[in-house]
């Protein structure tokens, strides 16, 4: 690829990156409007966690790929925002005591420091449930068929047999020795359902059939992938401020890793190898792909 | 209302309670049938939780009010069942240590007493996510219309503005003297929200208006005081036998419940006031309604 077509990709992504989360910002802002009542504390724990963080790269995703189909942006953006919701209610429930015990998430306090922990079951037990109230409004998208889908899909991606199940593989592996098919297997639920749906749902905005999808799919799963080795190695690089959050916690806690088991080198060359074919799946497509290609491309050198 | 018609529509709740009860059971049984991996311990936690408790009130509402409409029952059964994983995520969240450190439920351990909190944790997020999946479903009706307004309305029903709303006011009211106005609201949003989506839901299956539902909504929004009156004499009254769990925790936690404010004796009589509410927004109905009747005018007499 020439460079100049590199640098221009490289900041066109840069520009969208931040569109998009100064849009999922001021979407949350609204969504979780101060209350006058005794609820109060609790949108503000969830205004902690949902507004000012991460890179959004769930609603950068869908809004990529409604890009394909010229779908209308501000519904790929709501679509998007639910997609963050149930990432966000992850985060918060992932880092309770009970769970990774975590003290930092996006350079702050998670909310059970900040709020109590009470306070973060709740935040995100009401983010999951507002995740769907977001889909199956008619302002996400008029068509009832979209709407529901949309709800169907999420709730597989978000549930036992996506992310919910893989973070319990997660804390089943704990003091065990995974083998990279079940690392694989794990990732591909824990975080890798919620990547590839995040591309999946501009294909159900467009009523696009199942066996269509399989290039989009195709795309995220090499993506998720890709993102889930970046964070091992960024872990294992141990740049806390660069991950928003302390590092090591993996080798610490004895957890097999790609890293860990492909080693620094294998898995940098593995990454590549997986952003290369997730371009591949996008060769049907012209310009309107490139901020998809650019994600793969770039987003993996960074913190997310 | 004659000696026979009593006695007849309360054996006619009975069987119809039980029948429900079982096929709740074998919904739950089949939805969260065993994995062959390393999720299985928490897929055990979620039918620790999910099989064998509880009246289910409110799939047993969801039926009665689809009676009304002639409603298919194996629909009216699944949505009675998304709407229970709802509430059965919602009570092993509330039992957590860190809520109401609760350690029976139903005659049963509780979910993290049982299989530790992060278990806990994880199988009332799935349960929350399946809810949503089993709504989503085309064999819960064959109209995206419908399944997309089950999932909206449900969502409003669990979220911040009604169940988990309420389960944040309940927390924020520690340590604090609350008046029969508070209790009222945080009520009708922690416990009354499900249960009227529960009669709402039917509405939703015809495909009623709005502003049709106003009588259906009405019977739920009074039967649902009505329960929590019942729940809080029951609290009162200490049969922890009865009531599967520990009694006297209110009282003990110096909260103020309809009881405590209102004595037990005006509580008893609104809880009598609030039925025959419920019973008179039915009087549109012939017998397709005595199921619900029933449910308004025995299940307060009950655990549930």
């Amino acid at each position: 690829m020439p460079v100049e077509t590199i640098d221009r990709l490289a900041s066109e992504l840069d520009a969208q990156a931040k569109t998009v989360s100064a849009e999922v910002d001021r979407f949350f802002a609204t969504l979780l409007a101060p209350t006058e009542d005794s609820r109060e504390r609790f949108s503000e724990a969830m205004r902690h966690a949902a507004i000012g963080g991460g890179k959004r790269l769930r609603p950068l995703l869908t809004v990529a790929a409604s890009r394909l189909f010229a779908i209308d942006r501000e519904r790929a953006l709501r679509v998007g925002c639910a997609i963050e919701a149930i990432h966000v209610y992850s985060l918060i429930h992932d880092d309770l005591p009970c769970m990774d015990d975590a003290e930092l998430r996006r350079g702050k306090a998670t909310v059970h420091k900040a709020f109590g922990e009470a306070a973060a079951v709740l935040a995100g037990d009401s983010l999951h449930a507002l995740a769907f109230e977001i889909l199956a409004s008619p302002a996400t998208h008029e068509d009832p068929w979209v709407r529901s889908d949309l709800v169907l899909e999420l709730a597989r991606a978000a549930g036992p047999n996506g992310m919910a199940g893989g973070q319990m593989m997660d804390l089943a592996a704990e003091g065990q020795e995974l083998d990279l098919r079940s690392i694989t297997r794990l990732q591909q639920l824990k975080t890798g359902a919620l990547i590839e749906y995040a591309v999946e749902a501009a294909c159900i905005m467009i009523k696009m059939p199942a066996d269509a999808r399989t290039p989009y799919r195709g795309y995220a799963r090499n993506i998720g992938l890709a993102f889930q080795i970046a964070d091992d190695l960024l872990d294992t690089s141990g740049d806390a401020a660069a991950a928003g959050k302390p590092t090591g916690r993996d080798a610490n806690a004895g957890k097999a890793t790609f890293v860990s088991l492909l080693g620094e080198e294998r898995a940098r060359q593995q990454a590549g190898v997986l952003v290369n074919q997730a371009i591949e799946h996008l060769s049907g497509h012209g310009s309107e792909a490139d901020l998809l290609r650019a994600i793969a491309r770039f987003a993996i050198e960074r913190d997310h």
